[in-house]
């Protein structure tokens, strides 16, 4: 078993191995990786979508993917923990939906290796949805005659109403969720205009620092990686700064709590920087309320940079410059259930 | 001091000198009264629309209009109690914001004249948005850049941001909220084909037995009467069916909770019918779980009647057809505040 001091090298060895500076600037592709067993079908992703928003996904009947996940906000719910069925309240903070059709894994531990898997899982989280299981969730969506029509259009005739059919649904939606034509992408695509001044010397900085070391690729959450590997990092890596008390970063064991590795102590999938603008509160557990104070804490965590003022003002107006256009959404009318109610009082 | 059984007496009358079978039945204005002071306009729809959708109105930063009376669902939470800030819990059931726009007037027991006037109270109830009060709500709106904007458009540049114009905005966007064109709309304007024969049936059962006293009009919620003025009715008028305790009919005193009149004891402003397929459970306590049941309790303890199981299938058949067309709703991006958190953690 590798000790801290071993991985904690590893992870040093590991940005220093990765080529600084070289920043191959990339804008976000319009459509991400698709799995191969789940292929994007209209039907699918009305059906996912009406899910998405349908509270009676949760054992109260008040949380959907919505509440947490605002696609109408940044993806997010701007918390420091989301807020579950009977007000109950989870360790991290939710991560945006937007764009998560490019991570290489799911959760900020990773522990999902895809859109699919993710979904299976705040629907039976007691402090999240709290449904008892999946076969709960499947007996209440059966006696919603509109999702019956929903589930057999998305899927056929054979008993189309499964959870592996509901969470393939959920994260076809999500794969629609993609925010593209930033100012930053713009710029990268040839339209020197779309970055003010203060925001390319920021992207410099930014590369410099090497932060692009581990935001990288279009997404800014690390190289491309074929999907399911992950792209995990530790945080803090440089310990013992004052940030590490003043927000509690230690104290999540991060991917530890899902692998129960030593070597997975600390270690945290790398977050996009897409729309970051829009999601504050900041980290997995929402300690930090501004972006500026954000992009302080990492260069002194992980790159050992105490940032001048002019520094972190230049990387935030560059940060700044990866919100996105987002895709206008329609949720769609719930189906009913006339004349009854399907959630127990 | 009027006596309970004056009261009842009274109530019995109004009844009685309502005309019996008379029905005139009508349909769904395609917009509703629209008060002298607060003319619609599209800039004040659309912040009223971002507003309903926001969840920043709530002291959490989690329960939006839209979460208790849920535009993409039936306009209520199918709950028999809401659930508000820190999971806490009112004692009556959401009513419909659709076609909240014909009442006379606002909440079970009346006690809001306009839907400007309702909009006001959810958000600083405890157990609801949980608001200290409405300047809290104009502070945090203020850091809200877009809001500002938003705010300008729809009330011009002298202090447009106060608490009267976000709820004019509100009830705006909520006087949109029109469900026109039922099966029984469509009957009533000539498509004699719009109705089934039980249908046909029901209405005319619904009409004989004398449930058009009270749920008369367009919006089946009482006769037409000047805004703010309100219809109520007892609730049970006929004490002591078996419905009384086996649902707690009686432990809310309705209208007297806000009056404190002793006449007022148990009275009720009538509910629309419209979409009441949509919006179990049933009644101010939402102590009823099927519509089945609903018209059983209704018949019983307003007019005396048990229902045979024909009577009731058909009004439930009847109150089917009353589920109008939903306009398509498009919520708009909440306008953030980039790279900060406006909400205490």
């Amino acid at each position: 078993m590798k000790s801290f001091y071993t991985t904690l090298i590893t992870s040093l060895l590991s940005v220093a191995t990765l080529p600084l500076y070289a920043a191959p600037w990339e804008a976000l592709p319009n459509s991400p990786p698709i799995p191969a067993d789940n292929p994007q079908t209209e039907a699918k992703i009305l059906l996912g979508k009406t899910l998405y928003f349908d509270p009676r996904l949760s054992s109260t009947g008040t949380i959907s993917c919505n509440s947490c996940h605002n696609v109408m906000a940044g993806g997010d719910d701007n918390r420091p923990h989301s807020v579950g069925v009977e007000g109950k309240q989870g360790g991290r903070s939710a991560p945006t939906v937007w764009n998560s059709a490019f991570l290489s894994v799911q959760f900020w531990d990773g522990r999902a290796s895809s859109l699919e898997e993710q979904a299976k899982g705040p629907v039976t989280n007691p402090v999240e949805m709290g449904m008892k299981d999946w076969d709960a969730v499947i007996n209440r969506l059966e006696a919603v005659p509109g999702y019956v029509t929903l589930f057999k259009s998305a899927f056929g005739d054979d008993k189309p109403l499964t959870a592996d059919n509901a969470v393939k649904a959920i994260a076809a939606y999500e794969r629609t969720l993609i925010t593209p034509n930033s100012a930053y992408d713009r710029y990268v695509k040839g339209d020197k205009t779309a970055l003010t001044e203060q925001q390319v010397k920021g992207m410099n900085t930014f590369a410099e620092l090497g932060c692009t070391s581990c935001h990288a690729g279009p997404n800014f959450s690390g190289p491309s990686l074929s999907m399911g590997e992950g792209f995990f990092m530790k945080f803090p890596t440089f310990a013992g700064s004052q940030y590490e008390t003043q927000y509690n970063l230690t104290q999540d064991m991060g991917r530890y709590s899902a692998t129960k590795k030593e070597a997975d102590k600390h270690l945290w999938r790398v977050p996009t920087l897409r729309n970051i603008a829009l999601t504050a509160p900041y980290f997995h557990n929402g300690a930090v309320l501004t972006l500026d104070e954000a992009v302080r804490v990492m260069a002194k965590t992980q790159l050992n940079q105490a940032l001048t003022d002019k520094q972190a003002q230049d990387i935030v107006a560059f940060l700044n410059a990866l919100t996105g256009d987002f895709p206008e959404q329609t949720p769609l009318r719930l189906p009913s259930t006339p004349g009854k109610q399907i959630i127990s009082p």
